[in-house]
C-alpha cells in the first residue's frame, strides 16, 4: 500500500438554482471573462442567457469563443490562448460537457506561455500556470469540472493526448442536475460507459490498497447501473440526473485512486481509436473494455473479477471463482450492449483492422501499457482484434 | 432532495514517510509556529522529536503549548490564543487526536479577536478569521482533521458545545496509519464507534437524497465494522489502521451529507454526558446510539433499518422489512458491545438518573432535536433511561 497526496480544492455547487452565485465567484479572479463553449444547444436551452445574465449583472466584461467541438482540438485550444492575450483575460468559463472544459483548460494554460499550445502535448512542455477557469457543466462523464485533466486532439498528426496538472483544476464548477435533462438517450449511454471505465481503470488493480476505496468504487459503479437507464428512459428524473452528475465527478477525481500507481488501460487504447475515428469517447469505450476484461482474465486476476461481480452486480457469492468472473464480464456487456443500447463492435461503427498496428503502437509508446495487465503493441492488436465483431 | 455546497480545500498527505513534507508546509504559512499537543505520548513514542526537528530543518520558529486535555477545555484555548497574540504566531501545528485538533481550531479563532473564546460559543460570537491550522494526526476518530469543527467543554458551566466555521478547516493534515499503532484497544474501540455515529447520524435520514452517498456511508461502515476489530487484536496492522485513518475523515468532512440538512440526534445527547461525567465521547455514543434506534423505530422509519441492515450488516433481505430492522439494532449492538467490547450502559460507566432531565433540556436546547425523529426534552429523557441498564 502506497502513501498519497489528496489535494481537490474545487469548489462545487451543486443543485438547481445556484447560478445565482456565478457572478460572485467569477469576481473574484477578476473583470474580464472569457466564455467558452461549444455548438448552439446551450442558445437553445436558455443557458446561455442566464449566464450572460449573471455576468452582466456582476459588472463583468464578456468575451466570447464558441464551436469547441467532441474530441476537442487543439485549433480551438490556439483560438482562445490568443484571445486570452490579446483581451488580458483575467477568467475563463467553460459551459458545457468535458470537450469543452478540456479545451478550457489548455486555453488557460495557453495563456501564460509564449510557445504553441500544442507543445504541451508534443514535446510535454512544462505547465507552471494558467488562468482560473470556471466550469458550468452540461453532460456526465468525463469528471473534467473535477479533475486536472485534459484530452486534445490534433487532426493533422492523427493524435489524441491527454495530460494531468495540478494547475488546471477548476476553481469553481456548478453542477446542475436539470441542465443534464436535455442529454440525448445515446449520450446518456456514452457518459455511462466513460464513467464507469474510470473507475474500472482503478478498481482492476491487484495491487492490496484501502477496502474503503474500493466500496466506495463498487457504489459509484452500482449507481451509474442504477440511474443510466432511468435517465435514459425519463430524461428529467431529478434523482436519476443528479446521481449520475455526482458520480462522473467522483469516478475521476483521483479520490478513489488512493496509493495505487498503475496505468490506465481502456483509455489510452481508445484514444487512438477515437483520434483517428472521431467516434464518441464513451462508445469507445464501451466497445474495448469487455474485450481488455476477457484478454486479462486468468488465474491470477480473477478474484477481482469476482469481487466486481458479486459487489456490483450481485452476482452468487457461492459460485466459483472464474464462473463468476466470466458471469462478470457477461453482465457488463448485458449492461453495455443490452441495456444502454450501444453499438458492441468496430464493425458496427465503421471501423476496420487497417489502423490496428499504428494505433497499438501509439497506445504504448511503442513500449508497454503498465496497467492491470502489461500490454505490449502485440497484445493491444489482439484487443483490438477482439473488437471486429 | 436539496442542493449543496462542496469545499474541502485540505490538502492530505497519507502514509508513512510524509513529515519530509511538513517543514514546507508550514513554512507557507510564515516563521512562527505554535505546536500544540496533550499529554507526553507523543514524546514516548518519539513524534515530538521527529516534529520539531522538521521544524527546525526549516529554520522556523517553535513556541508549544502542552496539556491539552481529553474533551478539551475552554481553558486551554485560552492559554493558546493568548500566545498567539503574545508571540505572533504565523501557523498552529495540532499534533494529536481530535481534542488536540479540535482545541487548536479555537485558539486560532481565538488569535483574531478581542473577547475571550468562550463567547463563540456561550454568545454564538462571529468566527470570520483564523490563523491557519495544520494538523499530524494521532488518533483516528473525530474527523477533526479534514472538518470545520471543534467541541470546546467548560467545566465551570458544564457546557459542552460544538460549532462549525470553514474558517477553521486544517489547511493542510498529516495522516500516517502508523502514528495510530499505539492507540490502545480500548480507544481504538471508542474511536470506531465514533466514527459509526458521525456517518448514522446522516444515514438515518428519510429525506430522499443521492444513492451514491448512501452506499459511500454503508462502504464506510463496512470498513469499520472489517477493519476496527483487526486493529485491534493486531495493533500495528497497517492496512487495519489506514482503512480506519482514512474513514474517519471522511465519515465526517461533509461530502457525505450531500443535500442532507437534518440536525444530529445522538452527538447533542451525548455531549451533555460526557459535559458532565467526562467519559470518552466514542463510549457515551456506543452506549446512546442502539436505545436511540430502538426509540426511532415505527413503522415510518423502518425502512431505513432494512436497509442498514442488509447493505451493512448482510442481513436476509428476504425477511419482513421490521425483522430486519429490530435485527439490525441487534447485529449493531453485538458489533459494540461484543466484538468492540465496550461498555453496554449508563450503569456499568457510573452514571444514574440524576442529571437526565437538566441533560435532555441541554441537549434539545429547551426545544426540539429536529433529527432522525424529533425529539423533545421527554423524549430524551426517555433514551437516557433506557441506558441505564
Amino acid at each position: 500500500m502506497n502513501g498519497f497526496v489528496y489535494d481537490i480544492p474545487v469548489k462545487v455547487y451543486f443543485g438547481e438554482n445556484q447560478l445565482g452565485n456565478l457572478g460572485a465567484e467569477l469576481k473574484k479572479f477578476g473583470n474580464r471573462v472569457l466564455l467558452t463553449y461549444g455548438g448552439g444547444s446551450i442558445k437553445k436551452s436558455g443557458l446561455y442567457d442566464s449566464v450572460t445574465d449573471e455576468i452582466r449583472k456582476a459588472g463583468l466584461e464578456l468575451f466570447e469563443l464558441s464551436g469547441i467541438e467532441p474530441n476537442p482540438r487543439i485549433d480551438s485550444v490556439r483560438k482562445g490562448a490568443q484571445i486570452c492575450k490579446d483581451e488580458k483575460i483575467d477568467v475563463l468559463l467553460a459551459v458545457g460537457g468535458g470537450s469543452t472544459i478540456d479545451a478550457t483548460k489548455y486555453m488557460a494554460a495557453g495563456a501564460c506561455v509564449d510557445h504553441d499550445p500544442w507543445e504541451f502535448f508534443s514535446k510535454w512542455a512544462p505547465i507552471e500556470k494558467a488562468l482560473p477557469i470556471v466550469t458550468v457543466l452540461t453532460l456526465s462523464a468525463t469528471g473534467s469540472e473535477m479533475d486536472p485533466g485534459g484530452v486534445i486532439s490534433n487532426p493533422e498528426t492523427k493524435d489524441k493526448i491527454g495530460r494531468l496538472a495540478p494547475q488546471l483544476l477548476p476553481k469553481v464548477s456548478f453542477l446542475d442536475p436539470t441542465l443534464t435533462y436535455s442529454v440525448s438517450e445515446y449520450q446518456t449511454a456514452c457518459g455511462a460507459a466513460d464513467m464507469m471505465s474510470h473507475i474500472m481503470e482503478v478498481y482492476f488493480n491487484m495491487e492490496q490498497d484501502l477496502y474503503m476505496l474500493d466500496c466506495f468504487m463498487e457504489g459509484l459503479m452500482k449507481t451509474i447501473i442504477k440511474f443510466a437507464p432511468a435517465a435514459m428512459k425519463e430524461p428529467d428524473n431529478y434523482e436519476a440526473r443528479a446521481n449520475l452528475m455526482w458520480a462522473s465527478s467522483w469516478a475521476i477525481n483521483g479520490f478513489v485512486n488512493g496509493g495505487k500507481q498503475q496505468e490506465w488501460s481502456c483509455h489510452p487504447m481508445e484514444h487512438e481509436v477515437s483520434a483517428i475515428y472521431d467516434i464518441t469517447h464513451g462508445l469507445g469505450l464501451a466497445i474495448l473494455t469487455p474485450r481488455w476484461m476477457e484478454y486479462c482474465l486468468d488465474e491470477t486476476t480473477a478474484s477481482k473479477y469476482y469481487q466486481f461481480g458479486v459487489n456490483v452486480f450481485g452476482i452468487d457469492a457461492s459460485l466459483p471463482e472464474m464462473e463468476a468472473a466470466k458471469k462478470s464480464i457477461e453482465m457488463l456487456k448485458e449492461f453495455l450492449y443490452g441495456i444502454l443500447g450501444l453499438k458492441s463492435s468496430f464493425e458496427e461503427v465503421g471501423i476496420d483492422d487497417s489502423n490496428f498496428e499504428i494505433m497499438a503502437k501509439k497506445a504504448c509508446m511503442g513500449e508497454t501499457l503498465e496497467g492491470f495487465k502489461s500490454l505490449k503493441q502485440k497484445d493491444i492488436e489482439e484487443i483490438f482484434k477482439m473488437c471486429l465483431k
